[in-house]
């Protein structure tokens, strides 16, 4: 949850003056998202979210973020969408940060998934990579493998206070990871952040996809690994199979893997894990003096780490084909 | 702003069951008040606010809360209203915690007031406590002088922590007021917390008033008191009379105070700097561990309470008659 910035009134009547939303009725900072700061906005127009831009997203990646956004929903995706000014821009400025309107995005994030929930899933995600294969921005993931040993030299030398013998593990995985990375798997947009908080359920059904401040160009296969890290784990760190089976199966039904992809999973799944271990061991070694969130453990992504490790093919988390 | 409670979706959709505002289509945690956890809801009947009572609301004062929501709307004061369920019954039980459900206000709090806000928080400070005048139920105020010596116990020790010196001021204070606190101006209920959070604005005018869970019974110009503490001061802990003088003028357009309360102004607004340097200093001492929200400076009601102390009458709150 999060409201870093605060906004003057001033300043955001001056900001709301460009944009065709008539006047403000009410503003609510809402408890969403880690990395930047939420607003639920009534305006006489409606109901929309201003998300100020902090730390981490890079405001050079904007236009690929919010230009993402318009071409999924152009494809039938339900995502939030950039709201433009006056000027016909989406992008612009509020105490200082990078400031977007988006539409408000009706659908009820679930808390603890279940099979149904992930076959849903499964199935959005390919929907997901089949409608961004013609986006022509492209973004390189920041956070793929050639980004986990800066994070790692960050957190190294304190990881220990975390878990005895936790800095010895990463850098074995790391290098075992940097070694044996696939190259050539499929790839595109991918979402790389769809984790239950990201995902809105309506009627039994998947109704939209948020957060898109992740999204970049690489391998669908790595999406479908955080997609399993993230889905299909019980909160006893166990791997839930019937939720690995749904959300294969659920993937396949719009794009099926190739055998390569599929020979790739468990690597790719341990990959992903070190990726949320990695910025979760930063973030707890790194909580800011009077900080308002709370971060998350990255113990629950050591014992997903393990489980991967163990993983002898595609199969251990069910693919049947 | 605060989120303390996460409500399972089971929980969620078996308590809405029991009202008719139709399926749950978004609910988003707000960061607001500090006191409850607060969601914003959206049912196909509409936007509506989903309060869960944490930590310093009884659960026994609740039906005087929300009886007075009821009765201050029925005298035409803007305030959230809570919403029965099929039973008739707007008090819930969620989460293990007692739960209400209100409609969504609209209205904008401002963060820096001018002297015309001052005004209309005035006025609309009287018009709330001659609509209070008839409500039957009633409740102590549980912060009041009474109140203040525990209080401070609890902080005395580590009081010299925050600032040197701090515990014999507050003793010295306390005993003072202990002393002369006034116990026959006129009464009734009070809001008791009209901060600027706690009031809306929209086109110029005061559009509403929320948060009335430390409403009670008290002194009329002790709420002004308070008022005087969260409207007139500036950023830089001086009071700006043109301020106060708006506030005291807005109030006496409808409620003229009488000689005893003019002349008792210095010593409630004592009082009421008092009240919430001991709330604050208490909540600065105990920050839970892992605590998400940051607790308010109690400095700044140092700095005001010198200024009342130095106060000779009324006049220097800018009262003119």
């Amino acid at each position: 949850m999060a409201v870093y910035t605060e906004v003057t009134d001033e300043d955001m009547a001056a900001f709301l003056e460009g944009y065709d939303l008539g006047g403000l009725l009410s503003c609510k900072g809402i408890a969403e998202g880690v990395e930047n700061s939420n607003y639920l906005l009534h305006c006489e127009a409606g109901f929309f979210i201003l998300t100020l831009y902090e730390r981490r997203v890079a405001e050079a990646d904007l236009p690929f973020f919010l230009g993402l956004m318009e071409h999924l929903a152009e494809r039938r995706i339900t995502c939030p969408q950039p709201v433009k000014n006056r000027k016909g821009v989406a992008l612009g400025r509020l105490a200082g940060r990078p400031a977007v309107i988006v539409t408000f995005l009706d659908g009820i994030a679930v808390r603890r998934p279940v099979a149904q929930h992930c076959a849903m899933i499964g199935e959005g995600l390919a929907r997901l990579h089949d409608a961004g294969s013609d986006f022509t921005i492209t973004r390189a993931n920041a956070l793929s493998v050639d980004g986990w040993e800066p994070l790692f030299r960050a957190a190294e030398m304190r990881a220990d206070n975390v878990l005895p013998g936790l800095a010895v593990a990463i850098a074995d995985e790391l290098s075992y990871l940097e070694r044996h990375w696939p190259k050539h798997l499929p790839s595109g947009v991918i979402h790389a952040d769809l984790f239950p908080d990201n995902a809105f359920f309506l009627g039994g059904k998947l109704s939209g996809v948020i957060d898109f401040y992740f999204a970049c160009n690489d391998m669908f296969a790595y999406d479908i690994a955080i997609c399993l890290n993230a889905w299909c784990f019980e909160p006893d760190m166990s791997f839930n199979i019937t939720k690995g089976m749904a959300l294969l199966d659920g993937y396949q039904r719009i794009r099926p893997l190739t055998v390569e992809e599929s020979e790739a999973l468990p690597l790719l799944a341990r990959g992903a894990a070190l990726r949320f271990l990695l910025t979760r061991l930063v973030d707890w070694l790194n909580v800011p003096e009077g900080a308002l969130v709370r971060p998350k453990d990255p113990i629950e992504y050591v014992k997903k780490l393990r489980f991967h490790q163990q993983a002898q093919s595609a199969r251990d988390y069910g693919l049947l084909k």
